[in-house]
């Protein structure tokens, strides 16, 4: 295999077999490299995170499920250094290509993943999603892709960012090919089958910059010829509170996650991830009681929109990728309205998967259904229904 | 010449001949990797600021006046990344080896020209000092060096950081050489002489650890012997006041310097480095206003104090160098004492010279004299006449 794309982290194409057949027979697969891979160091986009680690002694969960469904592993994917970042930069081992805008970034921080995926190098990929790291580079390069109910696909051997954000999710190009992936890594059984009910989020289109919004119209109207789609708001009150509460407490948790590394070894960042370390990342106690408790209340508010199997409709991202050579400060401001969004998904634990349904030119717009927790099967089931109702993405033969 | 103490920048030892006899003639200098060479990248220590700049046209004025007084250039030296650091570490081309005392850190950011001379790979060595860069690696490593009176030495072709703190310094290991090359820099004639009175800052020497003061006092009771020395508080109130003002002056500073192309480039830091750019260093007029008028009366503070050919007497850095492993909080405490003391010179633009007169075990305490400004050569006469007078570092052999 040739890497064409830079989605791979330089050395690490490898080639391991499936662990006998099963569901995913014929398939191939990558893994971010956040997920341990026996006898490999889980680099995790960073040189200096790759040199003060040992190697793997044993596969991620994730990894092996795939291995034991019948997959072969072909390597391990760049990722944003230490996973923080979304939009798929990293200076040390180069920005995976975004085979779909080539100008434009992959998203991150599964990159790679979605690079190699897109890019026709493997059927799946194994990603992480803390803050959005599955669900924009799927939007970016036209993927599908899950980011599951948290601790619903075991996190073992993968590396831990923001535990109470941190997620397993993965991509694939066709429906088809994410339901057999789905099934295995939920252990549940996927079946094709329309929402009942769609629920439009009027505030998180409001976000959107007009060409992503106006881009995602046709698609809303395709789905209301199949669906019950209906209108609502988020949030009560201004919905940019979710993030400012979302940034606060992963920003504390992945600051505890990297603290005595980042003072035992004084990494090497580029500045854009140096710039997630600025202060010590410490909040008082009564910030972070504040945003427990609208984590709590915006919960049940969007629990309260879900009753019903209906599912929650959204921009999987406000902007559209932006350039390969943008400037640091256009790209934190890039971040920072990402997450406006990204954050509803991380701040209550639901599932969400991109659809690949619209593009602009060439460049893949993303529209999000967010479902509610432990519904991802049932999210992944409409993922193929609407992809088959709507002929989106016609499923290929497995390469 | 083999580089064993990892002193200069990789691929960058060189011969370059001299440009006729003169009085350095058959000495050896390199040159901190922030002086322009004709035809070699600046490369500041840090490998993005070398992929985005072009070689050098011409070489830098310090750099031709060593060539043209009958010097060779054998190289240029590792320095901490954009000059940024006291310590002499550098996370991409290593950190130089401290020759006299090998598990500690050289000192910086002129690390690499420090490592060179003690290691006796070179005569003279060229650094710059904005916060420290000279005087604090020519303690840790026992040397010889001088910080100008700011504009005195031309900087042409140096890479600035900070304007008005930047000097071009430079490292000898004898007061014989010492004296040549200053001649030459200085375009004066350096007499040997001791001044007329020392002035010690007990306050200075209040803010240093047990250890350090300790080890100066024996050399203090043999300048006693041979001059006239008497004691003065350097500050009206508090001296880390003085601290604060430059350090607000400097980073506002180098921020105006680096901004656009860490905007542009999203380079790669340590993150002890990074950690300087953690705001955006820009300062409020009125803080910049004040730290402005403190200046000036730190500045006619110093110059009563000095009235009358005195020279301050103050140790180098208030604290032994660090661990080469240290932590990095620990290597962000001891930058922040050392600027307590280097901050002096800084602020009022006054010369001061590192005498290598004590001794913890192998480990050099660095002793130093502030001169008047413009009082460069009566400076280095001092040095050499103490040095004369004390015994001390026999004057060598060229090599």
């Amino acid at each position: 295999m040739e890497d064409r794309l830079g989605a791979f982290v330089p050395g690490a194409i490898i080639h391991r077999a499936p662990r006998g057949a099963g569901p995913l027979t014929d398939l191939s697969f990558a893994a971010k490299d956040l997920f341990d891979v026996a006898g490999l160091v889980t680099g995790c986009g960073n040189p200096d995170w790759a040199n003060t680690h040992e190697p793997a002694e044993a596969d991620a969960w994730a990894v092996d499920a795939l291995l034991s469904a019948g997959a072969a592993l072909r390597g391990k994917t760049v990722t944003d250094e230490i996973s923080l970042g979304l939009l798929g930069i990293n200076k040390f081992y180069g920005t995976p290509r975004n085979p779909r805008a080539p100008d434009r970034v992959p998203g991150g921080s599964s990159s790679g993943s979605a690079s190699a995926v897109a890019g026709g190098l493997v059927d799946i990929a194994l990603g992480t999603d803390s803050g959005g790291s599955v669900r924009i580079p799927a939007s970016f390069c036209g993927l599908y892709g899950l980011r599951p109910t948290h601790g619903c696909i075991p996190i073992a051997g993968m590396m831990t960012q923001a535990p109470s954000f941190d997620t397993v999710g993965y991509f694939a190009d066709d429906a088809a090919t994410f339901a057999r992936a789905g099934s295995v890594l939920l252990r549940e059984q996927i079946i094709d089958a329309l929402p009942d009910e769609i629920v439009v989020a009027s505030d998180c289109f409001a976000l959107a910059d007009e060409p992503v919004g106006y881009a995602l119209l046709p698609a809303l109207e395709r789905l209301r010829r199949i669906i019950r789609v209906t209108e609502a708001r988020l949030a009560e009150g201004d919905l940019t509170q979710w993030s400012r509460h979302q940034r606060g407490l992963q920003r504390s948790e992945f600051h505890a996650t990297f603290r005595d590394w980042i003072d035992r070894v004084n990494p090497r960042f580029s500045a854009e991830v140096a710039g997630a370390f600025a202060d010590d990342g410490r909040i008082s106690e009564s910030d972070i009681a504040a945003a427990q408790a609208f984590r709590a209340s915006a919960t049940q508010r969007l629990d309260r929109l879900l009753d019903g199997r209906r599912m929650l409709c959204l921009p999987t991202s406000p902007i559209l990728p932006i350039a390969r050579d943008a400037r640091l400060s256009e790209m934190r401001l890039a971040v920072h309205r990402i997450v406006d969004l990204t954050c509803i998904a991380g701040l209550t634990g639901c599932p969400q998967v991109n659809l690949p349904m619209a593009t602009i030119g060439a460049v893949p717009v993303g529209l999000s259904l967010i479902g509610w927790r432990g519904g991802d099967a049932a999210l992944i089931g409409a993922a193929c229904a609407i992809a088959r109702d709507l002929s989106i993405g016609v499923p290929q033969e497995p390469r």
